[in-house]
């Protein structure tokens, strides 16, 4: 019998609803010691952007939001609240398709994705005005906010964690959204396999590998959309060991995007 | 402590090298058997398209190919050898992007990719002609190729089991290829979320989920890409019931899709 290669999920149970403020590091701290886990050196710790976003407080609430002339407009095409569509253009760089019920843009982060990531499914808004119309942006830096995380659960466990912040997005394509990683910190978001070759000595074919993309994926399908009851979730068994990384390596830039 | 949502990929060990003819099926519960493993319903199998198209034959040899002046003309545009590009329009129901280095198509089977999945890595060809141009060919009808399999693993050991036939694609937007399916087996391959109200009451802002997508993401990363040495990926625990399914849940139709 051989060891085989083998990549264990776990969302970690028992978490609370997320309030702006709260310190995610001891949420997970307290997830592992709920389902009688610890952290080891190489694990990778991927989280749901909306609670990253919640405890940052990135929440805006569209009675307090002015739509401009140019959100008016494109409200107007994609039959969408002016204000959202205030808000999005504010988190974003460029709109990328427009057309009635959808607006693709890309992020002021880089990547292209529907509504620039902004949110108003699971938002309860802040104390006293919960009945208001309340939206969540991603995290300002996500790649910060996975910085922080990791080097914070490194400070309390002494384990050289990864840490992957993860959303859901569309494709061209392909119908139904996956998970995707919007922050990195100590992992390898691109594989760069150029240069190995293949068992018969060509070239392979397969050069470059979203590896970050495809954790984020698997993550994404143990998290659940309906609730937020499982946002984090661990990784053990990452077949390649954890380097420095960031989202950036992902990133398409629009000048060889031929998609855009 | 609380029974934490867990899934669990392992990869099949001491695989052989799959040849034409051979039994996918024998090969995967020689894997399990190697791994102290066994099947229960509601696991699932996934398999990298490249044994399947071993194991049903599906090479061509580019010395046998002759071609055509469109593959000549397309070829000359993106620099391949005009041979491969004649195969790859043999594959493809439509160019979706050309120029040099890149040719992006609608495969027959309906979804888009570079060179409609032909691989010339890691092709030995048949024997006595091992040093000429061999290309491998996805197969010819993966949902059949997955139901092939499933059948066959319910039939040796009573698990009601999907199956997943998986390659890897490269994104609009995004560096790196991920891990897809093109082939489904009861696996529930587009999970639809609609109607289901969030934490409070409101619609969810996701609504569709490529959940063979995620999976195939997911064992993706445990497969490699410079052997084939992990073929065979068993997953357990996947957080949902198995259904019917098939790959053309998965495929936008060219014309609702934007980023054709």
């Amino acid at each position: 019998m051989t060891a085989p290669h083998q990549l264990i999920l776990t969302a970690l149970p028992d978490v609370p609803l997320v309030q702006p403020g709260d310190d995610l590091a001891a949420l997970v701290l307290d997830g592992l010691r709920a389902g009688g886990m610890t952290l080891q050196s190489g694990d990778v710790l991927v989280v749901a952007q909306k609670v990253v976003s919640k405890a940052e407080g990135r929440l805006v609430c569209l009675n307090d939001v002015v739509p401009s002339p140019p959100a008016l407009n494109l409200a107007e095409e994609v039959g969408k609240d002016p204000r959202l569509v205030e808000v999005i253009l504010g988190e974003s760089s460029e709109v990328v398709r427009s057309r009635p019920g959808l607006l693709v843009v890309e992020h002021r982060l880089g990547f292209v994705s529907a509504n620039a990531g902004v949110d108003h499914s699971n938002v309860a808004g802040e104390p006293g005005r919960e009945g208001e119309p309340w939206v969540l942006l991603l995290p300002e830096d996500p790649d910060a906010s996975a910085r922080h995380l990791g080097e914070a659960l490194e400070a309390a466990t002494a384990a050289v964690v990864g840490v992957l912040i993860i959303d859901s997005h569309g494709r061209a394509w392909r119908m139904g959204t996956v998970g995707v990683a919007i922050g990195v910190f100590q992992f390898p978001a691109l594989l760069d396999l150029r240069g190995h070759p293949d068992l018969f000595g060509e070239p392979l074919r397969i050069t470059q590998v979203g590896l970050a993309d495809e954790i984020a994926a698997a993550a994404s399908s143990l998290m659940g959309q309906a609730d937020e009851g499982r946002p984090f979730v661990h990784v053990r068994g990452l077949p390649y060991p954890l380097r420095e990384g960031s989202l950036a390596e992902l990133l398409r830039s629009k000048s060889v995007d031929l998609f855009r």
